[in-house]
């Protein structure tokens, strides 16, 4: 197969995770006979910083044009503290979502077993845990419209879905869980807000058409907790887009890492796949950045095109590399293994 | 002290925890002989069943009448599971919020020393957390506007917040954190939401007011993951209504029960004191609801009245139960004691 993928690295450590999972996909078209071609371009901080637009036309133009989008991450506190910057990296990865169409964001969250140790959970709390987080990309408070009043003392975000938004990720969530235990967890906050009362009607709706999978729902405040309760109980999780992002991020530390956790998002003609991690400024340049995530995003995006052998081969060398213990700080403290040399290893085992 | 106390017991199990505040208030009345004179009045769902409206004109007047509101629960899967639903329990708890001023709501997180096990989080993780969430609670999309086009296809929800809304709980937060360990963390998701990159300016500049607090800023997403990885790093939480009702529900986790987490909801001349979790309708009528959170949230209001010696003792008698094992099944999965036996203990040890 040839494959042209746009390569965003994005800002902190955003480049030094990218080049592992490029290095993957280099190994995985040695040894299948694939041809991956990677185009680098600019996003975000850095991007501002090269032209003053955090999604450049080039980029997008490139993005648009390509089988897929690798993506790094976005952010940079210089921004973060500055409340009244009138250009931000995260419009840019945010514009690319939009642009691209990218209405599903996939996270699969499932602990390593030679990792059940090194979560903040209890082991026996998150044994065999495993489930998909459907969060909703395109729509809600993210996107609608905001305001700041002349004197710059009321300000105002707006959450708005349409039937159709919904409609098409519950598709994506139910055919999901037809493949998996069976069952949907929709959460919301329908006891406060119309936008979850539309989306409860909806999903209710679909899932007339997925009679073997069981429906259930939650408030967002219950999830968060059950999510660290029982993570067991879930297997498909389908919610909208700013849920999604705080309960994906809460869920990461059943795995034990951040560093851990891939994602994919999917348009009805595009596909970006990026680890859910953000810029972690702390850490760039360092070589201490975990590349599993990145490298797992890789995966998602062999599984993508249907490359399911080739993509097995990524997750197995990752589990050797967790296995042997050749791991970032962040899952073993006293690791001397870097980004570097963690991401050369899997490749080598690939 | 002479206190007339509005008691809501509201809905499931409402009445049964309430009634175990009231036996522990009477008990502390007693013993340093003050009087404490309650008057019911109904809310919620319960409201709605004998009245239509989920806060009768009679329970506002109630509440705007006396020293203080005692709440239990509010909620009912009946209107929970039905999207069309024109009255809803919650509108009557919002609207009294609102009606009352109650601008900020004060949830405390502090693990007992005999349930550090309890909690699914390992025991040293959750060791020495203590920390107190403030959160915004009559602004924000709770009370923004809500929309729903003709053709039912379109919803949306409006987070709108001024300034004043930010500095008044701001002030709050920073007078808290002066008396405790002198740091406020401030959640957000101020790289995406206009509303917070107002409260990042707003609480930037009430911080100037008080040098001797640190004041640091993280992102809602990541802060949910802060909560569980190391919970020990909070002091207190300056939060916006939605992202403290998420977060504080999830905080529950790290004292191995949310049956033992009360709040405190204070306006300019109003204040109510109720237990974070919910109506809890599997469990009601069954005497096994944990009474605790609701008699916590008396000894909240024996404060508010500056009645210090008498809150300790609330405390103490609490102490004292978890300490004998004196507690519902939801701390101990062998309890023989329901939520009526565990509250007689607390008020006789009282
Ligand atoms: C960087 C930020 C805008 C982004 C989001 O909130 O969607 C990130 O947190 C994520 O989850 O991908
Ligand atoms: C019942 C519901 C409206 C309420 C809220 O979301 O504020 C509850 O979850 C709470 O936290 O007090």
């Amino acid at each position: 197969m040839n494959l042209k993928i746009a390569a965003l690295a994005g800002d902190g450590i955003g480049p030094e995770v990218i080049l592992q999972a490029k290095k993957a996909l280099y190994a995985i078209g040695l040894v299948f006979d694939h041809e991956f071609v990677f185009e680098d371009a600019f996003v975000g901080a850095i991007a501002i910083d090269k032209t003053g637009n955090p999604l450049p036309e080039q980029t997008l133009n490139l993005c648009l044009n390509t089988d897929a989008v690798l993506f790094g991450a976005i952010g940079d506190p210089k921004y973060d503290n500055n409340p009244d910057a009138k250009v931000r990296p995260e419009q840019g990865l945010l514009k690319l979502r939009k642009s691209l169409g990218l209405f599903a964001n996939i996270r699969p969250i499932k602990p390593y077993a030679s990792l059940l140790n090194s979560s903040p959970l209890k082991k026996e709390i998150i044994q065999d845990a495993d489930f998909i987080i459907f969060r909703e990309l395109t729509g809600g408070v993210y996107f609608g419209e905001k305001k700041l009043n002349e004197t710059g003392t009321i300000a105002s975000d707006l959450c708005e879905y349409s039937e159709e938004e919904i409609i098409r990720i519950s598709h994506l969530a139910f055919k999901s869980a037809q493949n998996r235990r069976k069952k949907v967890t929709m959460v919301d906050k329908a006891n406060v807000l119309e936008t979850s009362r539309l989306w409860r009607r909806v999903v209710k709706k679909v899932s007339e058409d997925y009679p073997d999978v069981a429906l259930d729902f939650l408030f967002v405040d219950n999830a968060a907790m059950q999510i660290i309760l029982n993570p067991r109980q879930f297997d498909v999780i389908l919610t909208e887009n700013l849920f999604g992002d705080i309960l994906s991020d809460e869920a990461s530390v059943i795995t034990g890492s951040i560093g851990l956790l891939a994602s994919a998002s999917l348009g009805k003609t595009n596909a970006l796949f990026e680890p859910i991690h953000g810029s972690y400024p702390q850490a760039t340049g360092k070589n201490i950045a975990n590349p599993i995530a990145s490298i797992l995003s890789a995966a998602m995006l062999l599984e993508h095109f249907g490359l399911h052998k080739e993509a097995k081969k990524v997750y197995e060398a990752v589990e050797k590399a967790i296995e042997y213990n050749v791991v970032t700080v962040d899952l073993n403290a006293d690791s001397k293994f870097g980004t570097n040399e963690v991401g050369d290893f899997i490749s080598n085992v690939i």
